[in-house]
């Protein structure tokens, strides 16, 4: 499209970044050149510093630059309750609920076999291998009410029963503030058979 | 939000491209960190080629990697008009139309008194420079029809006529596949008036 191959360039690795096609590939890419070459040089520098310094915690598999992170490795938190999570998104959202107290375990994806990610990809291994460390007794699959999603509790559940753990699911339902006239029937029936004495 | 101050430095400089808010600089973050770090690594090395190669063409203003750009030192062009546009993006935009073979003046950016960008910002003794050095008889006024990007037209359609040349604006009106019926009040009052003999 351009005349430069830089500015092509820059394009075409702009697009690695989720949801940004073309047309906004092309504006970032504009923007940065024309208006905001300090910004640019500090998207640099934010980049490689963070390649540098994060990996991942080897006790949850949550992003990290520490061996663990410091949430593992807090004395205040409930080392008897294990809270499994698809991503550090979702993790850092119930952290902000701010309702709970113990660990996590960051899978880092889903089950998803057709995109060759099996429990390996998951770091399953890692996983079972913390809760025969001992100290927990439950489990709480946080996994997000998606096929996958739910296959890979479906998974993980299993696994756990079969080490003797308590296993528990988030609740699903109408949530705060829905008007049931907005809900979808699928939200509904989970809200229904998952009912409980009020 | 994040335990990691190099998380938190990238989700801030994220938040440099145009169009990105803390949500989506976060989910980018995550990404790059944890699925793509080669995307990162591409990302660094394409910004930082073209921030040393990307400059500006000392003749038409857009960004270039050359001194004069390949649309200014191409043979093939009509030297004779000139069109002005906002940015590199509008360049693009018109060359694809293919209807074009003049050359371009890009102003980076319109009138924005509040803004602080006023003639000087917008590279405008550099376009009278280029007024001045002869050859030019029309000058199209490509800007968007804006209210900061018509005071722009009129400034420089002021400032053209002053020196004697042919100035024209590019036609508004209903835009091809247009319906009258879901078309702005606005673009059927340009269509109108500027309506020709069929």
């Amino acid at each position: 499209m351009s005349d430069s191959p830089a500015i092509e360039g820059l394009r075409q690795a702009l697009r690695r970044l989720p949801g940004v096609g073309p047309k906004t590939a092309q504006r970032m890419a504009f923007h940065l050149l024309e208006r905001d070459r300090n910004g640019a040089q500090l998207i640099i520098e934010a980049l490689r510093n963070a390649l540098e310094r994060v990996g991942r915690c080897q006790r949850c598999n949550n992003l990290s630059e520490q061996e663990i992170c410091p949430l593992c490795s807090s004395p205040r938190r409930d080392t008897s309750i294990l809270c499994v999570v698809e991503s550090p998104a979702d993790l850092m959202s119930l952290e902000q609920s701010a309702v709970y107290n113990g660990l996590y375990f960051v899978l880092m994806g889903h089950l998803s076999p057709l995109d060759g990610i099996g429990p390996d990809e998951l770091g399953i291994p890692k996983l079972e291998a913390l809760l025969d460390s001992g100290g927990i007794k439950e489990v709480i699959l946080a996994t997000n009410l998606t096929v996958e999603g739910e296959a890979t509790a479906h998974y993980i559940g299993e696994l756990a029963r079969a080490h003797q753990f308590l296993v528990t699911r988030i609740a699903h339902g109408v949530p705060l503030g829905g008007e049931l006239e907005y809900t979808d029937r699928g939200t509904l029936a989970r809200a229904l058979s998952g009912r409980r004495e009020a």
